[in-house]
This record gives structure tokens, sequence and C-alpha cells, in this order.
């Protein structure tokens, strides 16, 4: 997330699905060893955020995420990518659970497979929790996904990657609203280079 | 800071100054020694943000705030209370410049003078760095007074204390706009008791 709240850029398109400046928010990653390993590139650092990727990722049994994370199909970008933005051999590595309106069957690329639910965020919470087997259920994204689900109660801890950008606009992670203030309890600050990663709970 | 961006809450008034929920984003101050101190009150913690809000105020040698943050005056609140919401004894101690469109005559307080600035923000910056001898000038806030200096480009420094609360409404300190993203350099993130410190500089 950038320091004025944005998880992509203004004007996304198919040819820049995170926005004008919403490459910014990652470079922190991509400049990481094991990121660059997982992506087939060489070299990188290993640094301060290695760890936090690691132990992020480390008892995650299912992701879920929202279409436009998965990457396309029917809707506003037309028909193409239908097999994602992700690749021939996606980064999860476990299932994953894409909500979305339209129906189709689940779609296996290497280790990674995607299953489509159109039943809402419930249903693709119970899927998910039922594939990950005692582990944990991520919220991969994007945003209006990511809010969703805080909005319904069923986040229990929150990661934030705070970037040093302002974007000026693009997809907001956290939009107003009328609800009444929610606080967290703050679990862990971490400076990294180019980015703060942020971890909090859910206080009751 | 909230996390979703805002500095104070929603539905701002006299009574109110710090909006619904705006005084979430003060606990983790009125919690230290330091503060309750300055505010004449017994008792109180000493944590990571004690460092941070004594290095805070060390080399400051003056204060630029708006009408508001002084606390009203002729205005959408009336004109109570004239000498500000600080007291008689207000925590500057040192000189303080507020941004107003009534012109009136300096007002002393105990070690704290508020000199107001009708001729904008340029003007006051000037008032304020020869006030402060060489010593920094702060932007004390609020939002408004801080957005307009940043979008001038005359933040050198961003300091941002971070909350693990969701206001879900009220002022924010960044909005967007069709300005190009703006990269800051990281410069320290300080994980203490129910807040984050955050600094950055400008990045050219």
């Amino acid at each position: 997330m950038s320091l004025d709240g944005f998880v992509a850029g203004p004007d996304q398109s198919p040819d820049n699905p995170l926005g004008v400046g919403g490459r910014l928010l990652h470079e922190w990653m991509r400049s990481l060893a094991v990121w660059r390993e997982e992506a087939g590139l060489d070299g990188g650092e290993v640094n301060a955020s290695t760890a936090v990727l690691e132990e992020g990722d480390r008892n995650v049994g299912a992701v879920i995420m929202g279409r436009n994370m998965f990457g396309g199909g029917p809707g506003p970008w037309g028909d193409e990518p239908w097999r994602g933005w992700w690749g021939e051999s996606p980064p999860f590595h476990r299932p994953v659970f894409v909500l979305t309106h339209h129906r189709r069957a689940p779609l296996m690329l290497a280790e990674t497979t995607f299953t489509f639910v159109t039943d809402g965020i419930q249903v693709a919470l119970e899927l998910a929790r039922a594939a990950a087997a005692g582990a944990d259920v991520a919220i991969g994204g994007g945003a209006g996904v990511a809010r969703q689900y805080l909005d319904a109660g069923l986040i229990d801890e929150l990661e934030i990657h705070l970037v040093p950008v302002l974007l000026r606009g693009g997809v907001r992670l956290f939009d107003a609203g009328a609800e009444q203030p929610v606080t967290f309890v703050q679990m862990r600050a971490v400076e990294a280079p180019g980015v703060t990663h942020l971890a909090y709970s859910r206080s009751s």
C-alpha cells in the first residue's frame, strides 16, 4: 500500500494492471532474491523483507482472490488472458479460490489449482478452509475482495507492506464508510529497504 | 494517522475537535509520561515512543499551523475559544505561526507566541524560518496545511505516527489528486506500543 492508501494506481488496464505508478509498490519485492528465483530470474538481495515474505507464506494452505487479480476472463477486460496473469507456473503452489460471477471448471497450472467460486465470499472461505486443512487462508486481493472480508468481520490478521510513495489516485485498500471505528492490535512493524512491513490482529 | 489515512474522525465540532474516534489516534501519546508531565498530569509510561517524541521536538525552532489547529476564532466554529485550544500554557514553548484569513495581533501565552499570518504559506514559512534561526520549522497541521506545503514541494521530511485503527471517515492527511506519484526515502520505522513511527525524506 502507498503512504496515501492506494494498492494500485489510476488508469488500470490490461496493459497496465497495476495502474499508473503501481509498479512502485512492488519494487521492494522485485529486488529480492527469493522473489526473483520464483520468477526464474537471477540475482537479487537478501534483506529484512526476505524473512517477512517467507514467514507470510509459511502457514498458508489456500488463497482467495478476486477475478481481476486472477487475470481477467469475461468482463471489463475482455476474454483474455483467460489463463490468468500468472503464466503457466503461477507462484502460489497451493489451492486458489477465485471469486467471480462466471462459472467455469477449475484450472490446473503446474502446482496451482484455480477454483472459480460464484457463490460469494462465505462459500469461498468455507472451500478455502477445507482445502487448507488447518493451515491459514490468505486473502490475496485485490482491494475489493479484502474489503468485503474485512467488512464481514472475517479477517483475523492484516498484513500491510507500506511503501514510501504517494500515488495520488487509484484503488484504495480502505474506503471511507459509515461504520464505527475498528481497532486492531499491532503485532509488528519491520523496517526494510523501501518498505515497512506491518501486521495487525483483530482486537476482540 | 489511522491505517485508513485519517488524521481526524468525521463530524468535527467545537465539542469534539478531533471528530468521532479521533481520540483513538492520540492514545499512544496520552499514555506517555513525557506527554502527561507537559499536561500537568502524573504517571504514564516510558516506551519506544518517548525517544521519538523527544527527538522530534529537539531541533524545532518554530511551528506553523492552521487556524483550526490553533483553535477557532472567527469562522465556522464561532468566536470562541479565541485564545486557542491549548490553554494558558500551550505545549509549544516556541514561536508559532498560525495561517488564517483574519488579521489579529500576536498572542503571548506563557512561553508560546502565536503570530497570525494572512499572506499565505510562503510568507508563513519565511517568518518561521527567520524565527527558527537555523533550527527546523515544523508544520504542525492540520491536514489541509500539511497538504498545501506538500503540494508546494516545501516538505523536506515527513513524520507519520501510524495508529492501528480504521476511522472509516473524517479528514485525510493525503487526498487524491491529479499529480504524478511522489516518492520518498524511508528514513526509519519504529515499532512502539499502539503506534508505528514512520519518517521519510524527499527523494530528490
